[in-house]
């Protein structure tokens, strides 16, 4: 079943619109899983916080990225491929092409390195779809610093990297949008939610999938 | 200045032999330092902690490889690099020979992946020699044993691996010495602690290295 992932800056809604995507999933009947990255399994969590934390010891640009894929690869073998065995339709907040955005983009880590791993931790799995939910750095920056203000989450430490950082991981999520846009769509993330759903759902549609 | 490795099984004596030679080269007035992997930094340590103990959730064989590799380029960045650049003679208990050995030899890993996520962790830094105290399996366990009925450390989570395993990476670090005779030196770990530091300082010496 198909294994779809949402990316995009922090404060895109990725959360909110898979949230309604996987309503309308079971509303049809389907069983669905959400799951995420970094985390998505007790060990990924942990390596997740190593990765977030803004106290304690920060890994250097090629640890940071080799901590994304070990979080990868345990999700991978123990919750990805399982559930997709089971024909469950995945959904993922975040999978390889964050590391190709935020290490490759962001961190100037060379795209081919960062390809390569993504294959080793991925074991070859590519997801069938990425939906990108496009969104400025300024508004991204607002978004975030709304959630803080209203007693929300504080900016991890990759959120409070500079403007320059997020820009350049942007453009690298809108660079591999382009080179494959069989496999990605590309969502105003100023768009309402339910503007976001009906486009999503209207692509999903477009895809003759099983079951939707 | 030269970066040396010390590999072997556990049990091999490699902390004693590291600590005589450190104690030569510091009669000679160099400079040393002595570290480990994996770990050797605070946040490689967290990384130790995740790999070897035995409770908590176990990372399956990729996940196991990345976080080596994750441990190792934190390494190379923060402490073995620096030091190097700043002159000092790098005694290191196990590098990316050992990753070779206990990910390809024991956990049938593909040598290719492991070397490239060698090359990738440590940014192409290679030891000017690795010193393989080698050590059968029978021994190996027979000395692992004594130090926990000694009251030492327990078996962690790579040491209770079955000896079938622990044979794969006893040769699969033969193989590597083999391969490459220039950079290894294997030493008979059933020799006496006095009989091994001669033979390494013999060794060194004939490498005409600047002070030894």
């Amino acid at each position: 079943m198909p294994f779809i992932v949402f990316e995009g800056l922090d404060g895109s809604g990725k959360s909110s619109l898979m949230s309604a995507f996987e309503r309308e999933l079971q509303s049809k009947g389907l069983k669905t899983i959400r799951t995420r990255e970094p985390g998505g399994t007790p060990l990924g969590d942990e390596i997740r916080e190593m990765i977030l934390r803004r106290d304690g010891p920060a890994p250097t640009p090629r640890t940071e990225l080799l901590l994304y894929e070990a979080s990868r690869a345990q999700h991978v073998d123990q919750v990805i491929r399982p559930h997709l065995e089971k024909n469950d339709w995945v959904l993922c907040d975040r999978f390889s092409a964050s590391s190709v955005a935020f290490q490759a983009g962001g961190r100037a880590i060379s795209e081919d390195w960062v390809e390569k791993l993504n294959d080793f931790a991925t074991d070859g799995l590519k997801p069938e779809l990425t939906v990108l939910l496009d969104l400025s750095v300024g508004e991204s920056r607002r978004r975030r610093n709304n959630r803080e203000s209203q007693g929300g989450e504080k900016e991890d430490r990759i959120e409070s990297e500079a403007d320059s950082f997020h820009e350049r991981v942007r453009q690298a999520f809108l660079r591999q949008a382009q080179q494959d846009p069989k496999h990605w769509l590309v969502l105003n993330a100023g768009a309402t939610p339910e503007e976001l759903l009906k486009q999503l759902n209207e692509h999903v549609r477009s895809l003759k999938w099983l079951g939707f």
